[in-house]
């Protein structure tokens, strides 16, 4: 399984998918529309929607039903970083060395484009192909616990605002790390898995391979934020250590973190170790997470 | 039918509803919770609740099914509210006399409980108690294609952003009044007949009715702009003329857009003409619209 393949790949369809469900730039009202395709069509690495797939394909999920899938759960990550780039919060005139979408549109046209993007990922979660209504429901009620506040998006969002130039202490930090990103990209795993229709033991090893994953992502985030240039990462590094915020590395150092992240690997690896070559992907996806550099 | 006994009972209910279904203020992180209690909490007249229930009881629904939806539906409002609130959007400092969400509590916080409101809505949607997951799905459409940009709320609220101080035409005074109120205002009907289980002919009707009277809704809501004191309305009274917006009066005059609102409200009874006593309260709320002063 060659990973950089597989997302190279997968971002293709994926893409193929965005374009395809977002309301095109020349329907009214325009600017909106080029707004949300803005953001969505930034570069990203499509992280979300990879995971989508390779929790799905791990049970024999059916590749389309899943690419749907994936491209409402990245105009979800989409919505948000909109929102979290507004100069009320984090006040970021990049994303991805690209203008960030209240720099070319304006803070009012960027606030919309962040809800438009909310409001068409659970319409397309309604409108799932290939599943029934029982799977679509269970996959909505997924994506609004993972991304709400009580240890969801917002909720993580809300406490890492708090927790900027404060001293905190490690449960803090592991509500931020749980809520902020780990829910979203567990909630990726899972619904994937609801989706491909997944037996209740699949999906309970599933779940705690997200979880696992999901708290990986986030310590090798918080360790490149010190470790990569800013040129690499394609934001500006060293901005949580500025910004004196709740990460790994400032509580517990560089190598215990790496340490947390290689072990959290391996208990990822062994929950779906009985799981057939459907599943490669997300093994080959697990040791991706540790070792990504960017 | 006592249209005032009739909100101010529903009101009630409905404010128990919400108070139960939102998190409380004590959970972590409070901030956000005490935000979304504040802006929910802010004396809203419950205008949407009031007709999801008055449109399910109309086909004999459910009353306690109907107070969840139509809970659920006033916190779509409100997030609406406060992000049309915010300084970059109308900027408005007061909502119903009391300070608006980013008064209090500052602009990030504001984004983030309208975007929580919503989430929450969506959640609960997925979750309506009583219904089968077939309705929960038409249901979580049904609300996202009216609040989206495509003839729905957001898309509105962009033409109606972009029209301030321009000439407008007929047709963009129709596309905002349809988006931008009046799609919600029928996804209220249309939802509330929904979760009651309407066969497709009392929903053809009631969704006819829906279009009249959130139509009616807006049209009454540009006369007050400039016949009401600031102080009936609870809001900055002249604000639309003052911006230069795309209103009714602005376009055909006061008398014309008093007779289009009868002329309407007289449509929206006949829709629902062979309807039984069920749908009194739908009756006298087509007739409250009409003559609402505030």
């Amino acid at each position: 399984m060659d990973i950089k393949e597989y997302f190279s790949e997968t971002r293709a369809e994926v893409d193929a998918h965005l374009d395809r469900l977002l309301p095109a730039e020349g329907e009214a009202p325009s600017i909106i529309h080029r707004a949300m395709r803005h953001s969505v069509f930034a570069g990203g690495k499509r992280v979300r929607p990879v995971l989508v797939l390779a929790s799905g394909e791990s049970v024999h999920g059916d590749r389309d039903c899943l690419l749907h899938l994936g491209a409402a759960i990245e105009m979800m990550h989409t919505y948000s970083l909109i929102h979290d780039d507004l100069p009320a919060l984090d006040n970021d005139d990049l994303r991805r060395g690209l203008p960030t979408c209240h720099k070319v549109f304006g803070e009012a046209i960027a606030i919309l484009a962040g809800d438009a993007l909310m409001t068409r990922c659970y319409q397309l979660l309604a409108e799932l192909p290939g599943v029934g209504d029982g799977s679509r429901v269970r996959i909505v009620r997924e994506l609004a616990y993972a991304t709400g506040t009580v240890d969801g998006m917002i909720g993580g969002q809300v406490a890492d605002l708090e927790s900027e130039g404060k001293p905190f202490d490690a449960e803090t930090l592991e509500y931020i790390h749980h809520s902020k990103t780990g829910a979203l990209l567990r909630a990726c795993v899972r619904s994937g898995a609801l989706a491909a229709g997944a037996a209740d033991r699949e999906l309970e090893a599933l779940d705690r391979y997200g979880g696992a994953i999901g708290l990986v992502f986030q310590i090798v985030d918080d360790i490149l934020d010190v470790t990569a240039t800013s040129q690499a990462l394609g934001k500006t590094a060293g901005k949580d250590v500025k910004a004196g915020k709740a990460t790994y590395p400032a509580l517990y150092g560089i190598e215990a973190s790496r340490r947390k992240a290689r072990e959290l690997v391996e208990a990822a690896l062994e929950e779906i170790r009985g799981f057939d070559e459907g599943a490669d992907a997300l093994r080959a996806l697990a040791r991706y997470f540790l070792q990504r550099t960017a």
